[in-house]
């Protein structure tokens, strides 16, 4: 059996819950949890923001622990491996998506915490392909998050390589934004960061900014008029997206890993002038979470965690509720 | 003197105007014209619908004749050329984005017909770099066009690297969106036409769309539901821009060349989800204009055009003006 932490209802307090597995397939691992961040979407999905929350639900995708377990058909993992599990927990391997490296793009990819049993548990189960192995080095407490909110930002400069000569913004410093500074620092960008937090203005120079922006002031945007190549907006509020259009150069990107539920409301003529995208992006492949894993270590890169047991984790789940967390919450066991 | 034709007021009929243009610049050319389209473009510029016109206007950017004059630091052009002559006439060749041979995104650019006058004359002076020569065997007759409509549906298939294996939408079966199906059937791509018209749909099978689907009819749009890797809107109203990006494989990309005046109201979700992109741009630089012209020729790919002498040239307008153009105009000396 496996012992877990579930929400039994929308708002609620989570439980205690026990399910059993069943048996291990052949192409599936079973990871003792070590650590598991929390991330926002874990909350939405505990919440029933999304209307798509089976109940009891248990949550947690940003899973570090060791592999206890593996099935016949998995050779690139073994028992102890020390590994991280994400957003996505099975592939289906075989479409156009999985076939051409994009697995998180892959349309019946499964969710680790929609009708799946997440990381908030002793184990949780998944599809091998999904299961990441750690680098030695690297530190097993902050890990976790790299694996929803580090991905989310890391992915985009894979996707549309950015190179360390351009100029990137990055808006709202919170539980993605913050790791996203420090990669776009190491990755040799000068890096702009738009923040409607005095406090987060200094903590983001601190992350790796080399300057920091108010994000909801007009003027403050327009000092950087024309000077950014890719913009990274992880956000989950409405911005005068027009007013960051004018911050791009020729050919630059605005691009979104925080959805916002109004429509974009951008106008086509500066696009076709400027020869500007917007676009968006989720998560990241396994190959690409694992490129992300060596360069953070190589950079030592890490998420900043606020630590809760397990036993505490209603008491760190209403700290993320009421928005107070800095920056990322990180359960151990 | 340059003798042209003028527009003296909004609305206005054209009317014989003569100017002097001074000495010819070093860097310049001075163009006998023996061909100009007409572009929709030009109409906004003669009823001033972006506030900016100044009049008399010598409207034309869509020019095809001979050098007839050449600065003395003209090299790669010689008197008796024939070349060709787009919507701009002079770059400042220093900027960033000339320099990295996007000359067609230099904020300094001359637009041929924005306080410069343009080819609705017998002859038209540009910067050099700007006129770009004419391959021996192209149809100087059909060529025009290419110089604005043609490049402005080119140049996307250069700036996103567009495979021949790549499955590409044209929105729009006009001026601009008939020669993106001869470009698209010739670069190898599966293409899919979205007209209102049931006339154009079988016109656009025979100009090289695989299929014309109704690009106002919900469910036909549907039948191409994830299917294509790019789709160019060449259209200037509006169209339900969410159910396009559900026609989009992941990593698609809606990509407008045509300017509607409403915001694009696309929701976040969708572009994230799939990994898509909304952009645009316009025209093409010297460099890609040369090349089209090359690829033009070798796949015998020619705007379909109404032939007008300059002397009808209020009656060319007046049949623009109604939308009955099919699909291009030209006028001859």
């Amino acid at each position: 059996m496996i012992k877990a932490y579930a929400a039994y209802e929308a708002k609620g307090k989570l439980r205690s819950f026990e399910y059993d597995p069943g048996p291990l397939g052949n192409n599936e691992v079973e990871i003792d949890i070590t650590h598991c961040g929390i991330c926002h979407s874990d909350l939405s999905m505990i919440d029933n923001e999304w209307g798509i929350t089976q109940y009891p639900l248990v949550a947690g995708h940003e899973v570090v622990g060791t592999i206890s377990s593996a099935g016949e058909n998995v050779s690139h993992l073994k028992i102890g491996d020390f590994v991280g599990l994400g957003w996505h927990s099975c592939y289906c391997m075989t479409c156009g998506t999985c076939l051409a490296g994009d697995h998180n793009l892959c349309s019946s990819a499964q969710p680790t915490i929609v009708a799946h049993h997440g990381g908030f548990a002793n184990k949780v189960r998944a599809g091998a392909a999904s299961v990441v192995k750690l680098p030695d080095s690297i530190d097993k407490e902050t890990a976790g998050p790299l694996f929803c909110g580090g991905i989310t930002v890391f992915n985009p400069l894979i996707q549309f390589d950015i190179k360390p000569t351009d100029k990137v913004g990055v808006i709202g410093i919170g539980g993605l934004g913050h790791i996203a500074l420090q990669f776009l620092n190491a990755w040799g960008c000068e890096v702009t960061a738009f923040t409607s937090s005095e406090r987060k203005k200094t903590e983001a120079l601190e992350l790796g900014a080399h300057r920091a922006l108010n994000s909801r002031d007009p003027s403050e945007i327009k000092t950087a008029s024309e000077q950014l190549d890719l913009i990274i907006s992880t956000v989950y509020v409405k911005l005068d997206w027009n007013a960051y259009i004018m911050t791009l150069r020729p050919k630059g990107r605005l691009h979104f890993v925080g959805a916002t539920l109004d429509p974009i409301d951008v106008g086509v003529f500066p696009l076709i002038r400027g020869q500007h995208s917007i676009s968006g992006s989720t998560v990241g492949s396994p190959e690409n979470i694992a490129i992300m894993l060596d360069f953070a270590v190589r950079h030592n890169i890490k998420p900043v965690i606020e630590k809760y047991s397990f036993d505490n984790i209603n008491e760190a789940i209403e700290r993320l509720r009421n928005g107070h967390v800095h920056y990322r919450i990180v359960l151990s066991s």
